[in-house]
């Protein structure tokens, strides 16, 4: 396998697991993760930023595999507390995880800024790869619906997905600066892959892109693009990318995220399930991966980590020449 | 025993014993608690009422009886990962104690009053004597020592009480309102007696004093004021009292407590193996009951609480007739 550095886009449980996994194959320096932030939000007055902490409770080896969210050996009594006390529960704060919001808050609130408090956590933590914000500013997903329009940790958590959903707003995204190790990760003389993690394209991926200068950047690199579907069979492993697509009027498929990134990636890999959607997604004019992307287990995700960066090589000089 | 109502005046965990007596023998809707919260202050980015929680808790029969603070079965999840992530853990916060800090921070910063989210607490934890912050407005104890002004809690809680005490401040009591809710017990036609608790006399009752308004309305009640000593032998049961006492220049002693209260006090409980002491007391023109003051088990608060009303009506008629 060719040496080089990879910049992942991810969001929250399967970009994690990516993540995770491309960490494992390639060795933690030379991953760079970026973040969305877009489905950070204010509760309880602290500053909680879902997507980030799942990447980096995983990175560590530390997260709730079955939720997939929050800490693994975690204990409850906060909320048991904060229901007696009449407060809100549905977001489920567990007592470990409350330490990363109320110390992240706490720094931010006298100053720093979301990438440094998040560098200095990886480090406490011990995750070597580079798990990167997309910006310091603050971006926040607003999911327009039949019933409004709907904060993402309201629409997510609260009413659990079930008002139908017809658009998205990134409220601050053209206020927000894109963070600048990304444009310097986007950059690096040894990048040999750019890989679009298997998170939801709308509300994961999509806030990322629209940061200013991301796509910008995206579309210099020269090693090639490559986007992992998160559609598996028809439906979305986790979350509900699939139900979005539909109620967007679209039918859940890997070909249907294939339409979404046409335009900036250059590979595609889909799950052996939907091989037949390969072809169709070939004549978007994208190379294609069919495999096994399903990822349970440790081993699955450095397996597939390994498969993509078998499919970047393919790329080599290719894009470079056209 | 005359029915009537009762104010009692208290600090930490002596207060809080004391309080919960007063409540079993008095019924808990004839015992109104003024509790001191110059010990509050901003602890990551949350407002913490130690006094007010201890109070509370211990009425609600959740306090952990060996710490003297926080709450019985609890965890510590929320310090381990902060600890692990960097932050400061000299303040002890369990996982169920965080609930209490996170809502009512909450609920402040949302424009309610301390008195306010206490009643309410208080309501949900199933306490129905009526527990009073002294105040609404911030008044921070400030602790003049050999090693310079420190906050309280820096003293108390990270510095151990180690640094010499030469004086006290009251950061903001010229400019705080006392709870009209106080005033109102103190006016109470039905009052029978105003008890200071065995509570540290420089920082746990002294600043509820220094409220204005206290004092005046402390100095007009027809009912007898009746202090408890919280020194026994020579030492505090708990917390600094004797050895402030002692750094301020005098014996540790009941009567060294008496002589502090005199100027407002009708009479004065000491403990038994302090009763050499009574005689002295006595001639401060102080009226005494000397009893086994120690409450270990709830027993023993009842005991005393008991007697401490039988003593309030030896007064009858004496004080009016004044």
């Amino acid at each position: 396998m060719v040496l080089g550095s990879v910049v992942a886009l991810a969001g929250g449980v399967g970009g994690a697991k990516m993540a995770q996994g491309l960490a494992d194959v390639l060795g933690p320096d030379r991953l760079t993760v970026v973040v969305n932030t877009a489905d950070d939000f204010e509760h309880l007055g602290m500053h909680i930023s879902p997507d980030l902490d799942t990447v980096m409770y995983t990175m560590a080896g530390l997260q709730n595999e079955e939720a997939g969210w929050g800490l693994s050996e975690e204990s409850w009594g906060f909320l048991d507390m904060l229901d007696t006390l009449g407060g809100e529960t549905w977001f489920r704060l567990g007592d470990r995880d409350m330490a990363t919001h109320v110390e992240r808050t706490r720094r931010l609130r006298a100053g720093e800024n979301l990438s440094s408090v998040t560098e200095d956590f990886c480090a406490r933590l011990g995750v070597a790869a580079r798990i990167l914000p997309m910006t310091d500013d603050p971006v926040r997903t607003i999911v327009v619906t039949d019933n409004g329009r709907i904060p993402f940790q309201d629409y997510f958590v609260r009413q659990k997905c079930r008002p139908v959903v017809s658009g998205f707003e990134f409220k601050g995204v053209d206020f927000a600066e894109l963070n600048p190790h990304v444009v310097a990760a986007f950059q690096a003389s040894d990048l040999i892959a750019v890989v679009i993690c298997p998170s939801n394209p709308y509300v994961s991926i999509a806030p990322i892109l629209e940061v200013a200068g991301s796509l910008d950047s995206l579309y210099a690199v020269s090693a090639p693009v490559i986007a992992v579907s998160p559609i598996v069979g028809g439906s979305a492993l986790k979350g509900p990318a699939a139900k979005m697509i539909s109620e967007l009027g679209d039918k859940p498929s890997a070909e249907a995220v294939a339409a979404h990134y046409e335009f900036l990636a250059d590979g595609f890999v889909l799950d052996q399930i939907d091989c037949a959607e390969a072809e169709a997604i070939r004549a978007r004019g994208l190379r294609v991966w069919v495999t096994n992307t399903v990822m349970n287990t440790h081993a699955d995700k450095a397996r597939l980590a390994a498969e993509i960066m078998a499919f970047a090589e393919e790329f080599s000089g290719v894009r470079a020449s056209v």
